[in-house]
């Protein structure tokens, strides 16, 4: 089961008095902490959570009875939980108890932010996002050359924070032989490091490259040798298709992917209908000639995917743009 | 002589006593319009003004007499005139007269607005500003497709404006024969449509051309046959180089030039570093494979041509990119 991003905060009368969020699988949840912090400044209190509160005894205790136990008066949930086995439970313990509960506040807001979890819940395979930095012509590396920096700072340390978001970041094996990218968070205070996953169909990449790592996972062809992988403690995932592969990953627990490129990898997801988000650094300079985003498909202007829930923010001198082409999946 | 953008604030206590801007050649300066609606209250306020007002005879009596016998007290002047016969001696005029001038006030603001009239004052040819519309993956046009609809409404609306507000439009050959635009402000409401300005090197466009209308202009090589042209009314420009074609535009007192497209024609100007201001329209969707906003020249992504002032705007689902290549042409 995956973990939830949820956050807590218990308010008397106008004063946060305990905020809390669920750090990870294992650990008490985002409730739980809220409710330590406040104390006996709860009895009475309204309690805002991005989640439906768990009423199942899982790793931890149900929040529903600490919220219970507790003696807040009000509960105020962003969204409902997307597990069939725990949607509108947790809320109507909640009623039970005589406990006045609000659903779907800034729930746009807070299922974004659950992407991942909603997607490997309800689709089984995990959230993909596609990422790329282009310059303002368009392109995304100069001809013939490896990983010349696109972005500014500002917008490569956003990037960066993603990786420690996300459960996984990939790679096709063009970007692996050219880019050899570590993809890690380069020592971001906190940072997880995102799990590396390469695609390469034909499993030659070579077991020299960064991206190598415990927990790193290879996407190969059904056919591909890949004892030299496993010898090497790489996790390998075999399927002759894309859907097939992220349902592998989604079995491994990832359940948000970030495309890192290149641009054969991204153009074959989106060619799929597999990407679900895009994320798009655009650096105010011009290029010329170069490497475009995509390689396929073919198709008319008017046919061009657009992009729903569209975000525009400047981060130094670059522009950040992101948009949705799936719906967050709910129930 | 062209004639720049300028407006005019009277200001008496805290308020706006007078308006005024300069309509057209010919027509009486911003001073004087404001002026004229101040009347009497002009006397001890302050004038603010867009440009340093003119202290010699030239269409209209100078500004500098019409500020000094209203009374006012102080003028707030945002830039010097890049006039070498002006600069400054307006400002000296009124500060003769016993008037407190303050001057570079929202300089950059001013200047930016008066691009056009200082190019054509201080290098002898028009501000060239380059515009595309592409898509999130940096295509500006399908495959094979003419002008498939790349923005939205709001987008294209502004564009329309600045049909409206530079002194020409210009296009290639190979875009005058895909997409015959028509380049007008399509009855924006006081539009007064830039002119046309067609790049032909060979001069063998079709005469049938949408783009061809009074005032229109073709630009083409010395070698051409323009003999057609000339009998239609056309005004030729015939040159070797695109800056010998820039300052031939001025010659005509075109102080700014739209470069509408296609790629090979904003290529052109890049490469020989004569565009001057770039604006870019973002349309957040993907098309795949298409045309790129230019065909050349091949550098390192390090090499890229950086943009100075970048704004980043939303219309609509579309993002405006704008920023410089050139410093505003100042004395």
């Amino acid at each position: 089961m995956p973990n939830p991003p949820v956050g807590c905060v218990i308010v008397q009368g106008d004063e946060a008095v305990g905020l809390g969020f669920h750090p990870r699988a294992g650990e008490p949840h985002a409730e739980v902490f809220a409710l330590r912090g406040a104390g006996a400044r709860a009895r009475g209190a309204t309690a805002y959570v991005t989640l439906e509160p768990c009423h199942h005894h899982g790793r931890t205790p149900p929040c529903t009875e600490a919220l219970i136990t507790s003696g807040v008066r009000r509960v105020v949930v962003a969204a409902l939980d997307p597990n069939p086995a725990v949607a509108g439970r947790g809320v109507q313990a909640l009623r039970d108890a005589g406990i006045n509960v609000a659903v779907g506040v800034l729930e746009t807001q807070a299922t974004r932010q659950q992407a991942g979890f909603r997607s490997l819940i309800v689709r089984g395979r995990p959230w993909v996002v596609a990422k790329y930095a282009m310059t303002l012509d368009g392109k995304v590396a100069a001809p013939d050359e490896g990983n010349g920096q696109v972005s500014g700072e500002v917008a490569r340390a956003r990037a960066m924070t993603w990786r420690n978001e996300l459960d996984a970041v990939a790679v096709g094996s063009g970007t692996l032989h050219s880019d050899d990218p570590a993809l890690t968070t380069r020592g971001l205070s906190g940072g997880r490091d995102a799990r590396a996953v390469v695609f390469d169909r034909r499993a030659r990449s070579s077991l020299q490259a960064h991206a190598w790592r415990p927990g790193s996972v290879l996407v190969t062809a059904p056919d591909a040798n890949t004892s030299a992988f496993e010898a090497a403690g790489v996790t390998v995932v075999q399927t002759a298709t894309l859907l097939d592969a992220l349902t592998g990953l989604g079995r491994l627990d990832i359940s948000s992917l970030l495309l890192e490129g290149g641009p054969g990898l991204l153009s074959a997801f989106l060619d799929a209908g597999l990407v679900d988000e895009v994320r798009v650094f655009i650096a105010p300079k011009l290029l010329g000639l170069g490497l475009s985003p995509l390689t396929s498909p073919a198709r008319r202007m008017h046919e061009a995917q657009e992009l729903r829930d569209v975000t525009v923010e400047t981060l130094g001198p670059d522009v950040l743009v992101t948009g949705l082409l799936s719906d967050i999946p709910c129930l």
